[in-house]
């Protein structure tokens, strides 16, 4: 990496020049070359958060900053003391995404700091976006896109049932300061940006109650949670989800049961604790949650021991309707340098491409392999 | 530790000296000084377990080998094809005690190696231990202590209520070679010392049908499994344990949730998972095992949430019998030294004194608490 560009990634970020370099030897900053050079920080660094993107123009640094981890409410109550008035919206399940504009272009990165050719593409689409970045080129569009065509998280929302973005925040580029909630509201509607559902900006003291309720209806809608926000964004927000939520994470989970950490499973265990725990429940409805707790952890684990069993392999299945082969090769390889072991298969449909994306969870398919055939660990 | 006991200590384990020292300055093996100078291996050195002790008579070093780890089957078809024939002996609930002769006392020691004065005065009251250990002062005798009087693990068997200690090894005190089954069980027998029962000498064919039905019977009485093993004992044995006591090790484990690691959680579920395989289950059978699974871990969980709440502390408790108050007060040292927190209530009880123990579940209570303070980690 070029000394003028570290020294100016250094000014913008205000990190030393040293750590820099550092963080680029150990790799905690990675140098990736297409669509064009560019760095994503694969760690935090001092302040500046992991996910953190830096791109190049004509004659400076583009820095992007990682989106803020959001911290989880356990038990709700005190978790709220922290706010005066909160503001409610929807958490949703998708995948974390950030859009902007670089040399004249609109990009779409995700989570880690990635630009996804996929989600890219698919917001390139929406003409308003493009339309507000040009207004509003120092801000970063944060939001979920969500739906059942992308090569992450599938989660069918009737209001989006492919593909669908929803705004969240507005945050500055270098600086990653927050637009308050009503205000990030109004700017993206006034241009045809739909934003995640706002349930309402309450008193901390309804707010309880509220949260509660709000819960029980998207629970019944099979729909995630909530993120819980000072209006201001001067307060870090918090979210809390559903039960639902927390047992269809853990049936995933089991599903692939040596992919993911102990610390995901146990994680959820928790929230269900505080949650039975927090709304007082009866022996019965705490029964009745455990059944539900005992089933999303067992019977997913027990399905795919009896397909390894039966000569199947474990893959969790994706699929994304494309325009043409370029597209579809540019995305192989994206997801092929993400490391994971991927099986694509292309089928014509009309004029478009749909890709079938397989990935193969070999963890936890190896490790069943080995208990069926030696019965010891 | 002085040059002479060094140089003995590495000639009876055949072990450089330079290890022995290392592991000395480390602390791996450590020196205790109650109610002797003897050491004790807290890691594996080598091929010296963990749980080895050595102690010194007046002319040599006496060595006890550390009792080698008992593998699990998972999955226990693929298992049990490593052997030919299989004896099957109860795997009892209690705690690992090896018993030995030393400066013509009769000592035990526990699982890590350390000499507990409970447990040594226990089966020093049991003549036949002291008659046998005089005739065979090479071996140690190996065995589960059980019932519930005692520090360690509460669980009550019928055939020994407060205290009860059964055999199921006799081992080599340097070399760790054990005897074949029939003959250690008819020697110990024959001096009026019990062993752990023994279901059978199976084929390797019949075996895998008789010992699911062994299992079937000790769920029932709520007894924990099953250890097998080559009849000569020339191959490594293995374990394998009811249903019921993976999920009472769960319902035990989640009233402590944070004290005991994610992998004892982890292990357990696959424990369960592999067996409704093995067993192919029905849907319905899964289901009523998920129930239970889903019980035994949020339902003790959320009870401890609600005492924490109510202001109460998280403990354990164990009582004790003991017959002055000095062997009490060398059992509360002894526990103290554990490096527990623990808290002692002592009763007098015609001419005994009952020794309650309450271990304080610190990183449980902490956890919990900081949980309802805050809501969030």
């Amino acid at each position: 990496m070029n000394e003028i560009y570290i020294k100016k990634i250094s000014e913008t970020l205000n990190v030393e020049p040293w750590r820099i370099k550092g963080a680029l030897n150990r790799g905690s900053i990675q140098v990736l070359k297409k669509p064009f050079v560019y760095l994503v920080f694969r760690k935090e660094l001092g302040k500046i958060e992991r996910g953190t993107a830096v791109f190049f123009n004509d004659k400076d640094v583009v820095v992007v900053r990682g989106f803020p981890k959001i911290k989880r409410a356990f038990y709700l109550k005190p978790a709220l003391m922290m706010f005066e008035k909160v503001a409610v919206e929807e958490k949703m399940d998708g995948y974390n995404t950030r859009v902007f504009m670089l040399n004249d272009k609109v990009y779409a990165i995700t989570r880690g700091g990635y630009i996804c050719p996929y989600t890219t593409k698919k917001l390139r689409e929406d003409k308003n976006i493009e339309r507000f970045l040009r207004d509003y080129p120092e801000y970063v569009l944060c939001g979920e896109s969500v739906g059942k065509q992308n090569p992450y998280v599938v989660h069918e929302y009737k209001e989006a049932k492919d593909f669908g973005f929803f705004a969240f925040d507005l945050r500055k580029k270098v600086e990653n300061t927050p637009l308050p909630i009503l205000e990030r509201r109004d700017i993206l509607e006034s241009y045809g940006i739909k934003n995640v559902r706002l349930f309402g900006i309450f008193d901390k003291k309804e707010a309880y109650k509220k949260i509660f309720e709000i819960l029980e209806e998207l629970e019944k809608e099979n729909r995630e949670g909530v993120v819980i926000k000072d209006p201001e964004m001067k307060k870090e927000p918090i979210k809390y989800t559903t039960s639902k939520t927390n047992t269809s994470d853990l049936r995933y989970g089991f599903s692939f049961p040596f992919e993911l950490g102990k610390d995901f499973f146990f994680s959820r265990v928790i929230r269900e604790a505080f949650q039975a725990f927090e709304l007082n429940e009866s022996e019965e409805k705490l029964r009745e949650r455990a059944r539900k707790l005992g089933e999303s952890i067992l019977i997913p684990f027990v399905e795919s021991i009896r397909k390894v069993y039966k000569g199947e392999i474990l893959t969790e299945n994706f699929e994304v309707l494309l325009n043409n082969d370029e597209e579809a090769e540019e995305l192989i390889e994206y997801l092929r340098r993400q490391g994971i072991v991927l099986m694509f298969e292309k089928e014509r449909k009309n004029s478009n491409i749909k890709l079938k994306v397989q990935r193969f969870m070999q963890a936890s398919y190896d490790k069943i392999k080995s208990f069926i055939e030696k019965g010891i660990e």
